[in-house]
């Protein structure tokens, strides 16, 4: 049976003010009525009832996660104590899953991806799912065809076609803007989206092959679940798994071990895919109006362009004069600043710690 | 008696989104605990007691006004159904007090001026009261020692000295910046602040030489006061005065009567003054922090300068990249504009309108 595992510890604040310490992005409505992981358990629904989706979450962000998932099983809603990265965040999903469906398929994904449209997304995962029921043993993974040689995403390199996919060459680390422009010259690569298809049997295997430590973890966590000491158990075993990414831990060994690890595979993905990593990319994704503005929320604009405003329903935002800002009302903050200079919105954040402004992030 | 009338029928959006239709900037606190209205009552005090003050504004301001000065009567807080210009204003105040206290001495007022340090203006004030006593038919005006060629204020020539001040030469209009230049050469021009001293029964009199319409309406208006048609007999009467301002229909025309009107004399004022026209002059009156920004309420701002941020103690304005901007936080709507064009905010407000979005005015 297929299960989705949604990944929902990311934690940061390049959304701030929208996004806050105990509200990050994928809690925001940034696109319209549900939240990035609303869409994320729900765009899968078809494939995945609701009693097979898990949601793996920070402690912190239990209840917002209840609330904004209401048809999820709240046993379903697993709770890291604290951030480890993704290995541990799966190993979490892997044991909780083992133990109720031991021939799962995992259908693995970040909560704070903005995909269109849904059927495309629908229609990857069942290429890449039956890439898995051909190779039992591999890991599959859905990859982006790039659009712009992007020197924030990782890189995957494709070998031979393999059924509706292909086989992994070798993964390549985040590039300089020169070789993603010589990587987009092949055509032979992909941007690692970080959504996997793999058997939960075949992912604990792999654990123990490259990642003993956390296979140790996942041993001595496992028969706790579904009993009264499982969060004691947790709240012990989690903090001593290694904080590493599902990539590092057991993808790119996979890869280095080739068929021998029982294959890596790449499905490209056929629909439209946007990590929104910052207010910049709202413009790509929303669009823009006739003055170049990406506006949500009641706004009046004279000599405005190229601005991403945004507000609630009852709050008003005028702006004059002004070119390639980001303006953000939220009931306690507001934040004017220029739309591309992500750095500097870290600095701010920062900032604000130091001014004691702390309360606000 | 020395009596205090406040003209605080100011309307106007010059300091939207703080000020509105329905809170024009007499009713703001632009610059510490008082409003201005409640800092013009109150810097009066030790001159003229609560119960000799009065104030005339505009009926839809009626429940503002009492809220801001409980300790005043709320019969002195005289309503006018409908705007017409300072005249009317002054014809309405000199109804009532002179019902109440013929002999009465009036200090006129503006509601909305920016006065430091009280102490100077009451020392003022007893200056122009003084040479009142010594040409008990004549017209005091309190004149502003110019600190610059202002273009947006009358001018008041002085003739020679006489007591603590001067008689009045004449009055010239808002000049154009070469001619102010040439009146601040000459050190014989103040600005005219629009703070007036004279007897009500002299007032009264003015009327019927100059403004005979007004003082038709004073007359049939006279005998209702402190009854209970009071109210009717004014909605009745006072649209139908001329729209005029008290330059115009008395102090010009006394000006250029001379002696034979009673005298028109100016007295020097002895404190700071701004009338506070636009979010540009604050940064004058309330001062810059090192970096040269004007900031009330939390803010945090990295390479931000020469802007003027307004928010509530609840909400933090965090800016980056700002240069000599305005941003004002207000719970239902946010401005962010450049700091200097009075302009552009006036066409932002008729945009507003255009928009349907004049709920927020």
């Amino acid at each position: 049976m297929l299960h989705l595992v949604i990944m929902a510890g990311g934690s940061g604040t390049r959304f701030w003010p929208e996004s806050r310490r105990s509200r990050p992005k994928q809690f925001l409505t940034l696109t319209g009525e549900q939240s990035l992981l609303q869409e994320a358990a729900r765009r899968c629904r078809p494939l995945v009832p609701a009693d097979r989706t898990w949601v793996v979450t920070g402690a912190g962000h239990a209840q917002e996660t209840r609330a904004q998932l209401p048809e999820v099983n709240p046993d379903h809603i697993l709770l890291e104590p604290c951030a480890r990265n993704t290995a541990p965040c799966l190993a979490l999903a892997a044991v909780a899953i083992a133990r109720q469906d031991p021939d799962a398929v995992l259908l693995v994904t970040p909560a704070d991806h903005l995909i269109r449209p849904e059927e495309e997304f629908r229609a990857t995962v069942s290429r890449a799912v039956a890439t898995l029921t051909a190779h039992p043993d591999s890991s599959v993974l859905i990859g982006i065809p790039p659009t712009h040689p992007a020197t924030g995403y990782g890189y995957i390199e494709r070998a031979a076609p393999e059924g509706a996919g292909f086989a992994v060459e070798r993964f390549r680390e985040k590039p300089s803007r020169a070789v993603a422009e010589e990587f987009l010259a092949t055509g032979r690569f992909f941007w690692n989206s970080g959504m996997f298809v793999w058997r939960v049997r075949r992912l604990l295997e792999l654990f123990a092959q490259f990642q003993p430590a956390i296979k140790a973890g996942i041993d001595r966590l496992s028969p706790a679940w579904a009993t009264p000491g499982w969060s004691d158990k947790l709240a012990e075993e989690f903090p001593r798994m290694p904080s590493i990414s599902v990539d590092y831990a057991l993808v790119e060994p996979q890869a280095q071990a080739g068929r021998a690890a029982g294959g890596l595979f790449v499905v490209p993905a056929s629909f439209q895919w946007d990590d929104v990593g910052s207010w910049q990319s709202l413009p790509a994704v929303l669009g823009r109006d006739e003055a170049g503005n990406t506006v949500t929320g009641p706004h009046c604009g004279l000599d405005t362009q190229g601005c991403v405003v945004r507000t609630t329903a009852d709050h008003l935002v005028a702006t004059i004069g002004l070119r390639d800002c980001v303006v953000v009302h939220t009931p306690d903050a507001t934040l004017v600043a220029p739309r591309d200079d992500e750095d500097a919105l870290r600095k701010l954040v920062a900032r604000l710690n130091e001014l004691g402004l702390g309360g606000w992030l």
